[in-house]
């Protein structure tokens, strides 16, 4: 509810002052962590728990209390020994290995009328960071089409694919080393690339960093980036776009 | 045309030999600069030229080149002072100084049925980076709602103009200094968020580094990020969103 | 004293030679450690042992000889197992497990005509840290206020505890990330606020290093900052601020 | 005013719809500028204008705007030329030099129950800045102490100031270099102190960041720091603290 | 002569002390400098005078001394303006201003015999680097094949040229933003390709360090690089490969 | 073949369409990795499989998937435990313990008639980077010279070498540390010298980054470089130029 | 005189306490500057004004305070057309123009009884910060040995002057680019070396910073550096340890 | 030798030419190292084996190697477990434990008739590298005096010791964090001062990178730097030149 639209409710007696307080604060309290109990209404996403650095405990009782109001919640970046010691202190719960994703309660199944989102990986180390972001896309319901293993330096693979990619509406380009496979991509399409840099490399890779600053520097338009190996946040955004004016 | 498909063309003879190998290539050759005159079926959008960076002359021949076969051609990055020196040389030239952009020919108009991508800006520094992005929005077609100066110091001033951006299909927000703006309106919005890094700032702001750093490493969700000053690539991503499913 | 008064006292025969050169030396030497024995005379604290990269046997040495001259020592980053090992060679010992802080001796209790000292942290993962600030703030006899997980992505909760600390005399904020709380609370209050950078984060975060530089950078008035994850730091110094001209 | 005590006004028909919006709004727009009409009620100072990347006409304008409220503006990093050429166009100028700041209206005067704020800076390069930082302070009221070029390799000419800094509430120390300073002063006094880096120095200096890093890792307690040559946030804040409890 | 051959010649009194101590020294001294008289018999090309860094006068004498042994002489990084001003003190001087190249003396023609060196950049930006190592090449006898503007946005550009880069002894790719050039054309050819880094780029492109390590970090085999800008070293080494076993 | 080539065979019906499209393929696909079966007409080599981040399984199918079509087939980086876990699961593996080397097959003997690479080391401590190189260039038919720990603190050992190295095709020089070794070397000699930093050293060695910095800026002609500890990619490229025009 | 020596004086009334007290402040007071009038008897050598950063007056006035007490004062990095303003008001000057270095008053002479320093340097464009050095030592009484140009790219150079250096007390070894010369020449003497980076070089120079780390990381003995283009300390060193055991 | 002598003798007979060659030569070869037989003659010290890095083996054959010519050999960077592995292969062993150091065979005593050098550390933490640096002096003949743990944080700590190091030859200050030890120390004595950064710190201190560009921007006169953590060093060069013209 807008202000205006509390304020018209508050004068007219449909709610009381408390109830106007607490529309706005919009949260429970735990102590240790604040539950953001509207973020759904505001965001069309339940929070996400991004589980690396918080304890065990606090993993627990967050996605606990985040379940009274939602009927699936997401765990990010959870290591399977981490799940194990926690599985049987969450409701329903499931695991996705490969994404390192939890998830609590009945996941809302992938909606076929929605478009593909093809996600490229240049090679198979980055095949973790681009499992991510599949996932998450299919938990979000988009459905992916998953092209692994095709990096610049043998262009004739990626291009015999080209039929799978060129008519989406977002492509997510995973890539560690040298970073080239947004711009040779984003060469080819005319929807938005989202390349993830992965910190896959040695040396002067400085743990993607090189790969980073690389798709930053595309020369190829309609190509943003997210933060190194943040798989999550790529089909995070894929979804949003995959949606959009629908 | 795919290549199974040039391949039948060719067995039915419905094309040559020749024609089948020109249709591969795809671009005219002036020696300092390939005409790349297939970008705007596989892009959806013609060459954008980056005018910084090349001579005058330069700019001339590959605006004329493209010309040959596209009613609008846009460069970016031009100053004024460059323009005033080419545009007699330019067929139809108008030019836009708050974005520093030439345009050659009719652009299309501003299509109303779509929505508008507002774009917010921090501080009035920013202003030229955010104008930047809203002319190329609008060159390509999408309209815009410009909401400048709302940076997080003053928190009122964003939140006023919640229901202006709320149901956006795509967001643009643009900030220097420590780069806060894409944070705080991601949490507030379901659609994604594009963040510009500007290099507004001094000392350890490194010419926007941090500004970059800082929104690539956003709590919120839904966020990714062009290059620091890069508002073209805002707009222009944010059109190819705003026009998904259509 | 200051010189010209011991010189005075000198010439006056009050006292020797010998004691006029004790008295502007003014420390004990351990070899391996020189105890500053007029460190509370001079900075109105006692010295702190930073345990970090000392060994068990020097800590063990250099807070027995500080507890000759004081009646409560404190041991910072001191990790729990090092404390059990060392615990029965130290002169009353207690622990913080949160703070990672050893005392010995008995601290002061919180003075309540002080003003609480609001500590606000981001994310979960900030709490180590904050509660470092804490316990800081508490044994030097400031009451605190914990507002733990009010990040910027869900602006909502921040915004509710307001009144909590709005008219203090001065606020901790803890970050890691793009580390914009500082930021939004700098232009919400008068009084000074000190920012955490912590190093919780991934990719280009750089162990906190892009959170410092926001903060650095922060468009709101009234913000100075501490090194990463230097809770100790800003605890001492909340502290120092909330005494003024008491 | 608070939420509730506006919803209260609002049932008991003191105020009307339109005037409760207006009030949670805050702020007036000009379309480059949102300004920011309550600030001073917020932080208890009204918006200073940072003039540096804002055209001379957007500094007129907003300046002009923020004294139909204030009785006194001030703009910061305004250079000497620039101010030639607006002076005639802002209310009741008058400009400092040194500190490159334009007062517009009457500055209220020093309160001379303060204590002094002492202001030191190591060398004579770095007097712009503690220049800056002087006058901020001066202008919020408190009175200052300056304290220049007494920089570590002539320690004695530190130390026989020593009455001057060692009672105040807060104490500024400017440097460059390799930015021992506050090191030094905060091993010497009680009360906090606010490390302002100058760009000062050369080769690995980095145009302040070397002096940046050496303040954030000082060995003595009590010590914030600002951004590089922010002299402007070390007056600032000092003034907030020297005014705490009062 | 190798030591040995030295003492044998001096035992035979073919030589006497004084030619032996000068013939291991093998150079002349001005003060200033010291020129390298045997570099061509040492390394097979005369010292190359790197003009940036040094005074006109300096230039002079300089060539001069060294075109006392060798019939020709290149000094590169000279602008176009100190070249005007030096000129008439250069014995038989020529200029090439794509590539900021002096030549004094007669170059030795191209030796048609030699495998073309194709030099590909990415794009129109990157061609006075590219010029100048085409220069060298062509100065140090190689033929070239400059094949410009072929950046992996418009990727059948580049592979329509493959025949032209194909069966070359070795390949220069220069190019600035993301550097995948080098990426994708050494995944097409047999020989080594020289990755030339240029500063060619914006934000975080950071004067072409992410260049560089991009190129660096290639997934490609056969790849090594050259500092950024440093035209000349491509084309040097590029003529020492193209010359192998020969 | 080229593409007119299948084409000219397509429409001679010596292929028919379905080969015209696999030739123009060039790649078997396993799902998670894309077998590049053309590789080695396309550069002379088969595809090299770089071990480290890739799982065992991923190892062993890659390998034996290559092998098919390959007689021969090399890893890189792999360690020896893991080695002789997988070794098994290989067709005719032989393991090289210094260089970190899985052979897969029987690999060409060494050719006699081509010219021996010098391979040059600084320290002790760089042989195994440099012994990576030596066994990629011996695999790959090259003969070699090792001339390990002559960095330039003992100038004459190197100088004593001299005849080893100076009438090489190229010249392979690894170091760490301050990286001189190529600079002396590069000014002795008339071919190419191959860079290789290592990231031997500790402080401001930066894991080999000031030492592959140092070696871009080196005063020296006719030096290329690769990335950090990379021996593989030193011993490719030196092998690529022993062969020119042979 | 040491504090006991002063209070001794005091007690036996050979000088009163006013007496005492100055004696350990030690400066006079300018306001903007604090003039060190003890720094000869401390440190062996009167305060050095670094003109650089400080105005014309400045410098005029803190060198007219100097020469009160001291026969001979040194300016440095004071550009000619600086030292053209303010000649006309400093005492007896004189200019080193090679080391932008003012000297007013009588510099001592050169004592030949002293070692000479040799000054090596590796190219031409190192000659200003080699000249700093070199006058900086003979200002201070040590003679030199200035032997330009002797990079380790041409290594029979630096060679054929080793008996000029090799016997020195110590050596300044100044070199830009990869910084090789002060390994090579520490691999060959008995006595330390002090290494001077310069800001000679490009691209991945970082305007010297990839030269000082390679000196800091020299595989030879006996090597330490100071800052940047710094001639005045290297050569204030050299001159320090020349007259060692003296 | 010099090369005029060596040819003097072979000229009359005293040597024959194998023995010139030999003697031009100056070491040893073992294959995988080269040892330096003439460094004891040309650098006044035998080669000191930098342990780390290098395998069991290799450090036992070195040390082997270089005792047949050499009284006493070092190996630095041992740590206690590798030397109780080695220690029965090696000829007169004694190890060293705070500073990491075998020796092998006699060390010369130390030399009373030199100056003690003084060495100082600001913390407890830098122990280990001031040992270090104190070890080597004393292997090499120079006392030494000990001043531990006098930071900045308590100047009275560190002044009360002047009279033990301000007639010093040479002084090494050793210090973390802010690195501020050598600038007060330098400008209270005559000598030079080595300052070694360690990597005692956390945060922003980047393992001594803060403390090493603090040092190299010091304010005072006198200073010059090594490497981080390299005790070793220091010890090396102030015994150098603790020996000055004696």
């Amino acid at each position: 509810m807008e202000i205006e639209e509390i304020l018209d409710k508050l004068l007219n007696n449909e709610i009381d002052k408390a109830e106007a307080i607490k529309e706005i604060k919009g949260f429970e309290d735990l102590g240790f962590a604040k539950i953001d109990t509207n973020r759904k209404e505001r965001c069309g996403q339940a929070e996400v728990v991004f589980c690396q650095g918080k304890t065990d405990q606090q993993v627990i009782k967050i996605i606990n209390s985040l379940r009274e109001n939602n009927p699936c919640i997401i765990g990010t970046r959870l290591e399977k020994d981490r799940y194990e010691k926690i599985k049987d202190y969450i409701p329903n719960p499931t695991y996705n290995e490969a994404g390192r994703i939890l998830i609590s309660g009945e996941a809302p199944s992938v909606d076929s009328n929605l478009k593909k989102v093809p996600i490229l990986c240049a090679g198979t180390a980055d095949i973790p960071v681009a499992e991510e972001a599949a996932c998450i896309c299919e938990i979000m319901g988009s459905p992916v089409c998953r092209i692994f293993d095709v990096g610049v330096a043998g262009l004739h693979r990626l291009l015999s694919f080209k039929d799978k990619f060129e008519d989406a509406n977002v492509i997510i380009a995973v890539a560690g080393m040298e970073g080239a496979l947004p711009s040779v991509v984003g060469g080819l399409v005319k929807c938005p690339v989202i390349g993830v840099p992965t910190s896959v490399g040695y040396g002067t890779n400085f743990k993607g960093l090189t790969t980073l600053f690389a798709m930053l520097n595309s020369c190829a338009n309609g190509i943003s980036v997210v933060n190194i190996d943040n798989g999550f946040s790529a089909g995070y955004i894929a979804n949003q776009i995959n949606r959009t004016n629908l």
